[in-house]
């Protein structure tokens, strides 16, 4: 059993360090992603039903019904989402995933990650940049406007760009990101800057004019986590060949709705095992604190379940401080302590100042349960209400109630409980 | 006698901490160097005449000579040089800093960099990347070739996107650097990755048509080190108001000419103090080895001189593998011994992995006889035969000669010896 256990977790690891993440298109949702039609809606973290959502994802789907002609306001949109007439389903479930509310609808963009060595594609939405965003549950004029702007003139000159470099390979760029301080979670600043000199030079080729490029070049330079939901498709193009391995305890999603912390394994397939979500710790933007906060949120932790965000703190002692973490050698910490729930290491993705270890990679559930010690993870943390935005960032651990339930049904499934 | 140094060298700091670079224009040097007309040439280091440069040193030169029109052929270039056709000037003495062999010649375009704080400019002109490049030697024509298109191409880009914004700020750019493993000397990824996030926009509102501007951007995009050159001119206008502060110990420029190695003090204004330059000691290229190598060249160590490259190794954990200097802990014990013979920090840039310290600042030449503690400098190693280009980089001293000689005319300035 052991043998078959630990061969299933070396199968798994080699899976995720074996993957080749290529950003190869930006295209419309409903083009790319089957079945997300009028009147489907796809959210971040496990199926939830609208009684139970959060106020920034209920603020969200109200903006979405509108951007998409569902509904002609926010007020009766809201209605539509709240009397059934909106279908809601996971991003997970389509081969997707969203930071925070991760609303995706027909008419969004969304980049298409490869992942070469297994075949299998990931889609995520554009980064909206700061300030008021959909992703925190904004939903009014300027957040729809900017929606319009990412899908009528971005996605196409990033389209463009990526049709004439042929794909932007993804693995280099983050390894380097490694390297520059970037964990890839709260911190991109490096990842979006190597995007942007990748980009840059193939943007100018497509581009038709000066000032078009300008503002393509100006919203993706002016936003330090465009590359944020660039990494949140590799991981679930990374991690979603790790499925369905028979008798591997390592995680292949987590996730969160706002209300509800959701992770897959991968011997267990399909399944959710979810547990109220936590609040996160962290700093808060001035103005703002806890009472303010909602609870964790988003598919971004997809980050996390391939190695990085958390996991790879000790790369990024400048993110920190952002979070409310402590000192740099707090950062070398909690990677540390990571290495002692995962599979093992990522030997292209390494961490300078852990004098070139790899990322700790592939969570294994047992060794959650067995140590109590919870995935680490650094977020955003959304206004409460809809529409404000975020108010802080932080440091929030995965509920240890997730990990109990899927050793359970693990054990089941192995024939040992 | 104490009193009165101590406020001298912390004016010294302060002048160095207040500094604020701006990069305001890119231009042909003869048009803002006064001074550098036909026949006059610009070298890195200390003043040397033909007799005893180096190798590359000459190399380049017989390179210029042909680039500027004054002669056909390298050969007849280099017999010009040799018997006095060519007058010969440090960089430090126009105002100027130059990476390497340094050559600064009149139709070559310079970065200026204005320090708004005190009004002065320095010059420094644009990194040609890696490969054949006149800084190492190199002197064929797509050498020179290279050299045109930075005059007819990339400059005029440049000085159209910076009127077009009104200069760029570099102080917050370091800053930023910093925090991303970039120490400004050996390893400039993040500095020149934001460096192209800044200037993208404005290149493509100023930039005629699309195939030139993405000629423009790859050129960037496409070399690490393009920044280097901008932090050089940094450097230069930083540490140039320090000069000529009466009872000041802090050098205010430390280079090299590939033979000799100088150094300038604050109290005792221009003099240089000179000493045979060492050799680093790092990795070497494929194919290449000790034998190969040149001695320590170029006017580069501004940056140490003004608290980066090896005196902030420590934010650059990954450049230690690079230069052969060892571990992460390593890249920490560098920077920790350099605030032992500096007087104090820099508070606005700042590292991360030893919790935001300063980076160490103001070298002061009586802690480092005190101690015997020289100034590391992480450098690029040069081929000793002209034309064939870079063949490793390193970590080398700046030579206890220098200082010892510094010391004692600084004793006979302040009247104790």
């Amino acid at each position: 059993m052991m043998g078959v256990i630990s061969d299933a977790n070396a199968e798994a690891l080699s899976r995720i360090t074996e993957a080749e993440p290529v950003l190869v298109d930006v295209r419309p949702a409903d083009e790319v992603i089957p079945g997300l039609e009028e009147g489907v809606l796809l959210h971040a973290g496990p199926p939830i039903e609208w009684e139970r959502m959060c106020g920034p994802l209920r603020g969200a789907i109200a903006g979405a019904t509108v951007l998409e002609g569902w509904a002609d306001d926010l007020t009766s949109g809201e209605a539509l989402a709240a009397s059934g007439g909106v279908a809601f389903h996971p991003n997970h479930h389509f081969d997707a995933v969203g930071p925070m509310t991760g609303i995706t609808t027909r008419s969004m963009p969304v980049m298409i990650v490869e992942n070469a060595k297994f075949g299998n594609r990931a889609y995520c939405t554009l980064n909206e940049g700061l300030g008021k965003v959909m992703r925190f549950g904004g939903n009014d004029e300027e957040v729809l406007d900017r929606l319009r702007w990412l899908a009528e003139r971005l996605a196409p000159a990033l389209s463009d760009a990526l049709q004439a470099t042929g794909g932007l390979p993804l693995k280099g760029i983050i390894a380097r990101g490694l390297s520059m301080g970037d964990e890839m979670h709260q911190r991109n600043v490096a990842c979006t800057s190597l995007f942007m000199r990748e980009a840059a030079p193939a943007l100018a080729r497509v581009a038709g004019e000066g000032k078009a490029l300008e503002e393509v070049l100006s919203f993706i330079g002016g936003n330090d986590q465009f590359f944020l939901n660039v990494a949140m498709a590799t991981g679930k193009a990374v991690m979603d060949p790790v499925r369905g391995i028979e008798a591997s305890s390592i995680v292949t999603a987590m996730c969160r709705n706002g209300t509800d912390f959701g992770i897959r394994v991968s011997a267990t397939g399909d399944a959710w095992f979810t547990a109220p979500v936590e609040m996160p710790e962290g700093l808060y933007f001035p103005g703002f604190g806890e009472e303010d906060a909602n609870p964790d949120m988003g598919d971004s932790t997809i980050i996390e379940t391939m190695g990085l965000g958390g996991f790879a703190m000790a790369a990024a002692p400048a993110v920190v401080g952002f979070v409310g973490a402590g000192s740099a050698a707090d950062a070398l910490n909690y990677s540390r302590s990571m290495y002692e729930i995962t599979q093992g290491r990522n030997p292209e993705w390494t961490i300078p100042a852990l004098d070139f270890q790899g990322v700790p990679t592939g969570i294994d559930i047992t060794r959650v349960v067995k140590l109590g010690v919870t995935p680490v993870i650094n977020t955003g943390i959304a206004h409460k209400e809809p529409g404000v935005g975020q108010v802080g960032a932080g440091v929030v651990r995965a509920p240890l109630a997730c990990f109990e339930q899927a050793l359970e049904a693990y054990g089941e499934k192995m024939g040992v409980v």
